[in-house]
């Protein structure tokens, strides 16, 4: 355990297109800033890594991976921000057991938002069924029901997104 | 990265009942003992909570995975310990070319020791066919050409092989 410092894993849960990467990745940087030991595992890189199927089975197996080396990082005083869609609940639950502090953020926004922003694309091919067992369209995701916080995405900036993500995890991280 | 501290993957490889197991748990717990941070990765262990077969890619991706996460930690000052079958001379090397500080640890034994000892009762099963892909018996393993240390323990008692090892990891981990 790194002197002072307790390590933590902030897992970021959502639709493709809520915003978690992009609140992953500033969380990051700003962890960094401070100084402070962090490692980010974002679900698209490592997809990139380990590529993995779709189906309930594939998703949990993954999940369970990530959330394994997640709790090595944590243990050893590394903050672990980790952005997945992760759309099962049993799944998420497994991974907080397997941590010390765990703190789980609804990246909330609705599929309509979602699939109107379409960053990617992805979303026009789940409906064109060019893509299968996609989040939202025909596989199921499982909002949290007791998330540590929530952070509504619809309408407001990054900017205010992210200060409120700040304000909420100030007394959850020392 | 922890003041003072740098991180490194011992990576330990060598035959089913070469002392692999015994060697890096000694190993681990002489680092503890000394307050680094340290982990470690055993192969029975993570097929425990990772269940994968033993065709060669099937190994070839565990292995990746592995050398992924020993990565993480290592470079977040962690040494980790690996203790790995590890047949596969191109995985051992794609598991270095993701590490900073490497350090390939040979545990030396000739297959008819491993099997003579044939601590788990593994050999006999393999050589009755009741277990299939079994390294050393229908499977290969590639020997290292240029480990950073070699440890035979052949005919020495686990203290002299530990001790052996000790004195060549001195240099290399400070």
């Amino acid at each position: 355990m790194i002197k002072g410092n307790h390590g933590a894993v902030i897992w970021l849960t959502g639709l493709s297109g809520a915003g978690k990467s992009t609140l992953a990745e500033k969380l990051v940087r700003h962890y960094k800033d401070q100084g402070r030991p962090v490692e980010h595992l974002d679900g698209d890189i490592m997809r990139g890594i380990f590529p993995t199927g779709f189906s309930r089975r594939e998703r949990e197996e993954h999940i369970r991976r990530i959330g394994f080396m997640a709790s090595l990082l944590e243990r050893n005083g590394i903050i672990v921000v980790a952005s997945f869609i992760s759309p099962y609940r049993a799944s998420r639950m497994e991974v907080r057991r397997m941590c010390g502090r765990f703190i789980e953020v609804f990246v909330d926004a609705s599929l309509e938002v979602c699939e109107r922003r379409d960053t990617k694309g992805l979303y026009r091919r789940a409906r064109k069924g060019e893509i299968k067992n996609f989040t939202g369209i025909d596989d199921p995701y499982e909002a949290p029901q007791d998330p540590e916080v929530t952070v509504n995405t619809e309408g407001a900036s990054v900017e205010e997104s992210f200060a409120h993500l700040l304000s909420q995890l100030g007394p959850l991280i020392n």
